[in-house]
């Protein structure tokens, strides 16, 4: 095979760039064994823009969250050369690249590929930026996308849980034409930031069948009709226009690198660009973990989780089932939780207490970590409380981003570790449902297979061990999607046959980190239960006080 | 009459004693117009024992809460000369004492009126001391209590809001017998520190209509029957010998202060000792709210509610109703929410961030006061919270010390205030929850009445007259407990026919300090229904989540 050693030449490489939602890692990855040889950040310029539009100053409404593409340019200007630097190799040894995003991350451009805020008598609209995947200001669309779904019958609806997220294409796609027309007119493609980072490293339109399946409701082999969209909206019928283009498979070639790319970056012109693909999807095969019944957890700020199955399921809430979606040849399903690290960020940063803050201190610890071990040290229950993890929403299974936290038990001898230690387990509870979803769909979930920020707290990833009663695995890099995105470049590359091929020699697994504890996994299913009850009176509409309690916010809020 | 001034007589004056929870205060008063004179406070050197028992070192179980009765006559030898000698009076011009008490805070005693914790040989026994008010280790007690009430159809059941509180003196009694069966045999009186202290100032033991009533089941002129006793436990059949005795109506003459009381205190031998009363019924008249319609709220770490009705009504979930409970020749109705001013000092201890902290500092200005600041900077609903105030468990409407707190809404935006705002508003709600139990029972409440250290809090106190949709009144003391005390006084010695007439001439008030704002009031409506939807489900059983938590943190504890 193409990626044996041979003692004669030189090792080759490849680069992954992983794009977040702050800044862009890339990474230099050796192709023949994955070794991860150097990395680079850049933090976005513009970072997320949620306030205020820079170019004019004016203020965002609520729930909206942009960024500019020419970010995602400065990474591979700035990133790529200085991870190629880092790694001290020689560039000429890439063979290629390729990329991840996050999704729904979508953006207006003209058919050349331009993205319309880039025209300077559209600089000053907010809809002609990229509506980053957090943009949540077009549920009231999305709400009337997934009514008339279910009205009508479209067969696609069950592939993502009976509901469509407000962050997906066709929401967000929508909220332009409803609220700036002439932005929409003008806006020749409406594509992902996946897709259009490897347009400007290529030079050609691709279109990826992962970001299609989960993010454009492409299912078997078409979008949506155009009689459903004038139903919507009667100038919506065209939409499709703007998204349609032939769908690579993940791990495809998009073409070669331009020469204005290979000038970007300092690589080789002409070597092999992947097609885009997604950051939790990439992981999956960075933490060799593509068989079905394996789910890989990517826990961060929220937590995405994927899996590979052999049939074609309709899983409750999952966010979406797509054909290839995560390696060609099997059905991806993803599904995630929209609040789990931001959540305990939030928890630090608006209730920590200053004498706790101040001890964390004494003891050079962060303050996660002295929670986690004051924490760690009580027995299943001993709090007393049960929380719902939905201060973010929720996205699997209930797929509504206008849920809200709940916590319930708290005395006056509640104390901030308690309060900490409950909201780690209502995330560990949410990934339950999701298990249960799956399981209960006829998917079995074997294995947790964890990447991402959170696995660094030892306390968080026992209790989710022992919470879902099955052991975890955990990804033997810290660089996951960008060693992912590295994968894919080397099969885009021909260094590789496919992923799997590419996964087993490239990727990194450590396996069953995490073993439940069988006392623990009993205890905490009185806990669960409760878990249960309360996420379907406040989040099925037995008591709608969530929805309510907002639209009161909002109302006030002006 | 006897009050009036006459030039040629010097003042005459009158002591109040206030019992605390963790203090005793003694005001002197002028007889004739009610002003305060002096003042002085006494902490207790025991404070509240629920850790360890001084005697032996001995642990107490979890929900215990004792205190030595000694701490009670060390006001009388501290803070009543002290008193005497802030007013810069001659003591031989005070006519009388009367004191008033935390209730049900119940102590065993010998027949002699020697509490049994003073005995060497019972010392050591944790039951052998007085049991304060929050004592909540003999729910399982009252559980059986109301469940046998119930069963049996005992007529006094209802005036109690349908359930007897773990804190009263039945629940407390039947605890010591079944837990320190020895204890229980020596007590030859089980008695209230409010009768017991009067008993040490007079030398003969009294009893007062309003403990008597409100914590000690009498009612239609006697106490439950021998055979509800002996069902509960055939050893308790004959508890009522300890409480036995003639009861004494509210300002009247309990007996002559003894020689031994006088040299404690400083006053003259002989002068007027007022019968027993409780802390939160001797501020009606204090405040000049002895009309029916007239609700008192004495607000601090918790909220005793007292209306005077001139009719016998079952109110749900009241503390109770008792006739002449608050002034002869009424229905004297009590009510309570169990956690308030505590819920937010709760809040602050263990949930207040560093930089908020520091900020308040920086200002000059505590906790409380800034978060409040910025919660009246508010809208109605602009946090997208609410809350239910249980921290402390709940005693109207639905007397339940096992309940605990919840907050629903919460989101990564959620800041302190808005948290705090939210507690404040739950409790404002559990106060309305309150007035609509006494309205619906044909009991109008036309008119709030505030006293306590809460009132000190101006952005509160206008959010009680917002979500109650009443005029706020409040009491003119700062010292209302001790001012109603010594308005007793003088009416037991003589200086005013009955308590209205000396509450009117040494009570005070000011009138509708706040007025409910029309459109707050109305925004109100909104959240309150959701806050009643919650009280109901996680309140009356329909989701029973609270008591199963608890049930299982009491495990975890082992």
């Amino acid at each position: 095979m193409s990626h044996a050693v041979n003692a004669n030449e030189p090792p080759r490489y490849v680069v992954g760039v992983d794009y977040g939602t702050l800044s862009g890692r890339a990474l230099v990855v050796r192709v023949h064994d994955g070794a991860e040889m150097g990395t680079a950040v850049h933090e976005y310029r513009h970072g997320v823009i949620d306030r205020t539009l820079p170019a004019t100053g004016a203020a965002l409404p609520p729930d909206w969250a942009l960024q500019d593409p020419e970010d995602y340019l400065d990474v591979l200007r700035t990133a790529v050369p200085a991870a190629i630097a880092d790694a001290g190799i020689d560039p000429a040894l890439v063979i290629g690249i390729s990329t991840d995003f996050t999704a729904c991350t979508v953006l207006p451009t003209l058919a050349d590929g331009t993205p319309l805020c880039r025209l300077p008598e559209l600089a000053g609209r907010p809809h002609a930026y990229t509506k980053l995947w957090k943009h949540h200001a077009a549920q009231g669309q999305a709400d009337r996308i997934n009514a008339l779904a279910h009205e009508r019958g479209e067969p696609w609806i069950n592939r993502y849980g009976g509901k469509i997220s407000s962050e997906w294409q066709f929401a967000k796609g929508l909220q332009l034409l409803e609220e700036d027309p002439e932005v929409y007119a003008r806006a020749e493609r409406w594509i992902e930031a996946a897709d259009w980072i490897v347009w400007q490293l290529c030079g050609t339109e691709t279109r990826n069948v992962c970001t299609a399946g989960y993010k454009g409701i492409y299912q078997d082999g078409s979008y949506p009709s155009a009689e459903y969209l004038a139903a919507l909206n009667p100038d919506f019928a065209g939409f499709v226009a703007k998204l349609e283009h032939p769908l690579l498979p993940l791990g495809a070639l998009a073409g070669g690198l331009t020469a204005r790319a290979a000038a970007w970056t300092g690589l080789p012109e002409g070597i092999a660009v992947a097609a885009g693909n997604v950051d939790a999807h990439v992981t999956a095969p960075a933490a060799q973990a593509i068989t079905p019944g394996q789910l890989v957890m990517i826990m961060g700020t929220s937590t995405c989780h994927v899996m590979n199955g052999d049939t074609l399921a309709e899983v409750p809430g999952m966010c979406g089932v797509v054909d290839g979606g995560i390696v060609a040849g099997g059905y991806g399903y993803e599904g995630g939780q929209s609040g789990v690290g931001d959540i305990f960020a939030w928890f630090v940063d608006s209730s920590l207490p200053a004498d706790y803050k101040a001890e964390a201190e004494r003891r050079g610890i962060g303050p996660h970590e002295y929670l986690s071990e004051l924490a760690a040290a009580q027995k299943v229950g001993q709090h007393g409380l049960v929380a719902l993890d939905w201060h973010n929403g929720n996205r699997s299974v209930l797929v509504d981003h206008e849920l809200s936290g709940v916590i319930v038990g708290q005395t006056l001898a509640t104390r901030p570790e308690d309060v900490y230690r409950a909201l780690v387990e209502a995330t560990a509870f949410g990934t339950r449902t999701i298990i249960d979803a799956f399981e209960g769909s006829g998917l079995p979930v074997s294995e947790l297979v964890a990447a991402g920020g959170l696995l660094k707290n030892a306390f968080l990833m026992q209790l989710y061990a022992d919470v879902t009663g099955r052991p975890i695995s955990v990804i033997g890099s810290e660089q996951g999607p960008a060693l992912g995105s590295a994968i894919h470049a080397a099969v885009a590359a021909g260094a590789y046959p496919d992923v799997p091929a590419a996964a087993a020699a490239m990727g990194r697994v450590e396996r069953r980190v995490y073993e439940p504890d069988a006392a623990r996994t009993k205890a905490y299913e009185a806990l669960y239960e409760e878990y249960r009850t309360l996420h379907d009176y406040f989040g099925r509409g037995e008591n709608d006080v969530l929805h309510r309690l907002r639209r009161i916010r909002n109302e006030a809020r002006g």
